[in-house]
Protein backbone atom coordinates (compact mmCIF):
# COMPACT_ATOMS: atom_id res chain seq x y z
CA UNK A 1 0.00 0.00 0.00
CA UNK A 2 1.53 3.00 -1.02
CA UNK A 3 -0.32 6.00 -1.83
CA UNK A 4 -3.15 8.16 0.10
CA UNK A 5 -5.27 9.54 -2.17
CA UNK A 6 -7.88 12.57 -0.88
CA UNK A 7 -10.03 12.80 -3.89
CA UNK A 8 -11.64 15.98 -4.48
CA UNK A 9 -14.32 17.97 -6.47
CA UNK A 10 -12.32 20.05 -9.28
CA UNK A 11 -13.50 22.78 -7.77
CA UNK A 12 -12.53 22.87 -4.31
CA UNK A 13 -9.21 21.40 -5.45
CA UNK A 14 -7.68 24.57 -4.52
CA UNK A 15 -9.39 25.04 -1.70
CA UNK A 16 -8.67 21.83 -0.14
CA UNK A 17 -4.73 22.07 -1.40
CA UNK A 18 -4.38 25.13 1.33
CA UNK A 19 -6.47 23.62 3.50
CA UNK A 20 -4.10 19.89 3.67
CA UNK A 21 -0.87 21.67 2.91
CA UNK A 22 -1.24 24.10 6.09
CA UNK A 23 -3.19 21.00 8.27
CA UNK A 24 -0.36 18.95 7.95
CA UNK A 25 2.97 21.72 8.06
CA UNK A 26 3.95 20.61 4.17
CA UNK A 27 4.49 22.34 1.19
CA UNK A 28 2.56 21.11 -1.09
CA UNK A 29 4.02 20.22 -5.00
CA UNK A 30 1.93 19.93 -8.47
CA UNK A 31 3.74 17.90 -11.22
CA UNK A 32 3.86 19.31 -14.52
CA UNK A 33 2.62 16.19 -16.57
CA UNK A 34 0.29 15.06 -14.09
CA UNK A 35 -1.74 18.60 -13.09
CA UNK A 36 -4.76 16.88 -11.63
CA UNK A 37 -2.15 15.33 -8.56
CA UNK A 38 -0.93 18.10 -5.82
CA UNK A 39 1.14 15.84 -3.56
CA UNK A 40 1.99 16.68 -0.21
CA UNK A 41 5.09 15.45 0.21
CA UNK A 42 6.48 14.02 3.60
CA UNK A 43 3.49 14.16 5.37
CA UNK A 44 3.38 10.92 6.47
CA UNK A 45 7.04 8.80 6.10
CA UNK A 46 6.97 6.18 3.84
CA UNK A 47 3.26 7.32 2.21
CA UNK A 48 2.70 9.24 -0.34
CA UNK A 49 0.38 11.17 0.38
CA UNK A 50 -1.70 13.70 -3.00
CA UNK A 51 -4.83 15.31 -3.51
CA UNK A 52 -6.71 14.55 -6.67
CA UNK A 53 -8.91 16.49 -8.90
CA UNK A 54 -12.02 14.57 -9.30
CA UNK A 55 -15.13 14.47 -10.78
CA UNK A 56 -16.99 12.93 -8.43
CA UNK A 57 -17.82 13.38 -4.38
CA UNK A 58 -14.90 13.84 -2.41
CA UNK A 59 -13.60 10.71 -1.00
CA UNK A 60 -10.01 9.12 0.14
CA UNK A 61 -8.68 6.01 -1.71
CA UNK A 62 -5.39 4.04 -1.41
CA UNK A 63 -3.38 2.57 -3.98
CA UNK A 64 -1.60 -0.71 -4.28
CA UNK A 65 2.06 -0.47 -6.14
CA UNK A 66 3.13 -3.19 -7.68
CA UNK A 67 5.64 -4.48 -10.32
CA UNK A 68 3.29 -6.77 -12.15
CA UNK A 69 -0.11 -4.84 -12.57
CA UNK A 70 -1.76 -8.06 -14.49
CA UNK A 71 -0.55 -10.42 -11.24
CA UNK A 72 -1.39 -7.91 -8.48
CA UNK A 73 -4.67 -7.55 -9.63
CA UNK A 74 -5.67 -11.40 -10.20
CA UNK A 75 -4.02 -12.24 -6.47
CA UNK A 76 -6.58 -9.18 -5.46
CA UNK A 77 -9.72 -10.60 -7.25
CA UNK A 78 -8.89 -14.09 -6.13
CA UNK A 79 -9.31 -12.28 -2.48
CA UNK A 80 -13.37 -11.08 -3.59
CA UNK A 81 -12.20 -8.41 -5.07
CA UNK A 82 -14.12 -6.81 -8.06
CA UNK A 83 -12.17 -4.73 -10.93
CA UNK A 84 -14.32 -1.41 -12.15
CA UNK A 85 -12.39 0.09 -14.05
CA UNK A 86 -8.99 1.23 -15.99
CA UNK A 87 -7.59 4.51 -16.17
CA UNK A 88 -4.07 4.15 -18.13
CA UNK A 89 -2.16 1.96 -16.25
CA UNK A 90 -4.41 2.30 -13.15
CA UNK A 91 -7.55 -0.30 -12.22
CA UNK A 92 -9.61 0.36 -9.91
CA UNK A 93 -11.44 -2.18 -7.84
CA UNK A 94 -13.98 -2.40 -5.31
CA UNK A 95 -12.66 -4.97 -2.48
CA UNK A 96 -15.09 -6.50 0.09
CA UNK A 97 -16.49 -4.32 2.41
CA UNK A 98 -17.06 -1.82 -0.56
CA UNK A 99 -14.19 0.34 -0.23
CA UNK A 100 -12.27 1.37 -3.56
CA UNK A 101 -8.71 0.79 -3.97
CA UNK A 102 -6.76 1.57 -7.04
CA UNK A 103 -3.39 -1.25 -8.77
CA UNK A 104 -0.64 1.43 -9.76
CA UNK A 105 2.64 0.45 -11.89
CA UNK A 106 5.92 1.53 -9.44
CA UNK A 107 5.86 4.75 -8.48
CA UNK A 108 8.38 4.95 -5.88
CA UNK A 109 11.69 5.21 -6.01
CA UNK A 110 12.65 1.95 -6.96
CA UNK A 111 14.90 1.13 -4.21
CA UNK A 112 12.36 2.15 -1.94
CA UNK A 113 9.60 -0.26 -3.80
CA UNK A 114 12.26 -3.16 -3.39
CA UNK A 115 13.44 -2.69 0.23
CA UNK A 116 9.56 -2.04 1.15
CA UNK A 117 7.51 -4.33 -1.56
CA UNK A 118 5.90 -7.94 -0.07
CA UNK A 119 6.75 -10.65 -2.53
CA UNK A 120 4.00 -13.06 -3.25
CA UNK A 121 4.26 -16.77 -4.24
CA UNK B 1 -1.65 12.66 10.38
CA UNK B 2 -1.32 9.17 12.14
CA UNK B 3 -3.99 6.49 11.46
CA UNK B 4 -5.75 5.55 8.23
CA UNK B 5 -9.00 3.85 9.29
CA UNK B 6 -10.94 1.63 7.03
CA UNK B 7 -14.53 1.78 8.28
CA UNK B 8 -16.91 -0.76 6.84
CA UNK B 9 -20.14 -1.82 7.96
CA UNK B 10 -20.21 -3.97 10.67
CA UNK B 11 -22.51 -6.61 8.89
CA UNK B 12 -19.26 -6.81 6.39
CA UNK B 13 -16.70 -5.96 9.09
CA UNK B 14 -15.50 -9.98 9.14
CA UNK B 15 -15.26 -9.76 5.38
CA UNK B 16 -13.11 -6.43 5.23
CA UNK B 17 -10.71 -7.71 7.74
CA UNK B 18 -10.37 -11.05 5.69
CA UNK B 19 -9.45 -9.03 2.97
CA UNK B 20 -6.97 -6.17 3.88
CA UNK B 21 -5.03 -8.45 6.20
CA UNK B 22 -4.81 -10.97 3.33
CA UNK B 23 -4.29 -8.13 0.44
CA UNK B 24 -1.36 -6.67 2.59
CA UNK B 25 0.34 -9.42 4.09
CA UNK B 26 -0.53 -8.46 7.81
CA UNK B 27 -1.87 -10.46 11.05
CA UNK B 28 -4.99 -8.64 12.17
CA UNK B 29 -5.13 -7.66 16.01
CA UNK B 30 -8.48 -7.02 18.09
CA UNK B 31 -7.72 -4.65 20.86
CA UNK B 32 -10.18 -6.76 23.95
CA UNK B 33 -11.43 -3.21 24.73
CA UNK B 34 -12.08 -1.84 21.68
CA UNK B 35 -13.80 -4.22 20.03
CA UNK B 36 -14.96 -2.46 16.79
CA UNK B 37 -11.33 -2.32 15.95
CA UNK B 38 -9.32 -4.01 14.14
CA UNK B 39 -5.56 -3.25 13.64
CA UNK B 40 -3.30 -3.80 10.68
CA UNK B 41 -0.09 -3.41 12.11
CA UNK B 42 2.53 -2.67 10.10
CA UNK B 43 0.62 -2.15 6.98
CA UNK B 44 2.27 0.98 6.40
CA UNK B 45 5.34 1.64 7.92
CA UNK B 46 4.89 4.76 10.66
CA UNK B 47 0.78 4.80 9.87
CA UNK B 48 -1.34 3.06 12.20
CA UNK B 49 -3.53 1.16 9.58
CA UNK B 50 -6.84 0.27 11.14
CA UNK B 51 -10.51 -1.14 10.11
CA UNK B 52 -13.08 0.25 11.63
CA UNK B 53 -17.10 -1.31 12.35
CA UNK B 54 -19.61 1.74 11.73
CA UNK B 55 -23.17 2.07 11.27
CA UNK B 56 -22.42 3.86 8.11
CA UNK B 57 -21.74 3.23 4.75
CA UNK B 58 -17.55 2.33 3.25
CA UNK B 59 -15.72 5.00 3.36
CA UNK B 60 -11.89 5.43 4.78
CA UNK B 61 -11.01 8.63 6.89
CA UNK B 62 -7.51 9.78 8.40
CA UNK B 63 -7.10 10.74 12.26
CA UNK B 64 -4.80 13.62 13.63
CA UNK B 65 -3.26 12.85 16.62
CA UNK B 66 -2.65 15.69 19.30
CA UNK B 67 -1.71 16.10 22.84
CA UNK B 68 -3.80 19.04 22.72
CA UNK B 69 -7.14 18.10 21.81
CA UNK B 70 -8.86 21.68 22.03
CA UNK B 71 -5.66 23.68 20.65
CA UNK B 72 -5.72 21.27 17.82
CA UNK B 73 -9.13 21.37 16.70
CA UNK B 74 -9.09 25.10 17.28
CA UNK B 75 -6.12 25.06 14.58
CA UNK B 76 -7.63 23.03 12.30
CA UNK B 77 -11.04 25.34 11.84
CA UNK B 78 -9.49 28.42 11.75
CA UNK B 79 -8.06 26.77 8.77
CA UNK B 80 -12.00 26.38 7.87
CA UNK B 81 -12.86 22.99 9.43
CA UNK B 82 -16.22 22.47 10.83
CA UNK B 83 -16.90 20.39 14.14
CA UNK B 84 -19.12 17.75 13.65
CA UNK B 85 -19.57 16.07 16.56
CA UNK B 86 -17.58 14.15 19.60
CA UNK B 87 -17.83 10.77 20.45
CA UNK B 88 -15.43 10.18 23.75
CA UNK B 89 -12.41 12.12 23.38
CA UNK B 90 -12.41 11.80 19.26
CA UNK B 91 -14.00 15.39 17.38
CA UNK B 92 -14.79 14.47 14.03
CA UNK B 93 -14.64 17.56 11.68
CA UNK B 94 -15.27 18.24 7.82
CA UNK B 95 -12.48 19.74 5.84
CA UNK B 96 -12.50 21.74 3.31
CA UNK B 97 -13.28 20.29 0.09
CA UNK B 98 -15.59 17.89 2.08
CA UNK B 99 -13.32 15.18 3.47
CA UNK B 100 -13.62 13.79 7.44
CA UNK B 101 -11.03 13.60 9.95
CA UNK B 102 -10.83 12.95 13.64
CA UNK B 103 -8.80 14.68 16.07
CA UNK B 104 -7.59 12.01 18.55
CA UNK B 105 -5.81 12.02 21.48
CA UNK B 106 -1.73 10.75 21.47
CA UNK B 107 -2.43 6.78 21.05
CA UNK B 108 1.17 6.14 19.66
CA UNK B 109 4.25 4.93 21.43
CA UNK B 110 4.87 8.44 23.28
CA UNK B 111 8.58 8.54 22.25
CA UNK B 112 7.46 8.26 18.68
CA UNK B 113 4.82 10.46 19.00
CA UNK B 114 7.75 13.06 20.32
CA UNK B 115 9.70 12.37 17.59
CA UNK B 116 6.90 12.33 14.46
CA UNK B 117 4.77 15.47 15.82
CA UNK B 118 4.77 18.72 14.35
CA UNK B 119 4.67 21.54 16.95
CA UNK B 120 2.26 24.67 16.30
CA UNK B 121 2.99 28.31 17.70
Amino acid sequence: MSTLLIDVPSAEAATAVAFWSAALGVRPLTEPDEEQFTSLPDAVPGLTTAIQAVDDAPRYHVDFETDDLDAETQRLIGLGAVELSRWLDCRTLQVPGGHLICVIPVHSDPNEFIAQARVWP
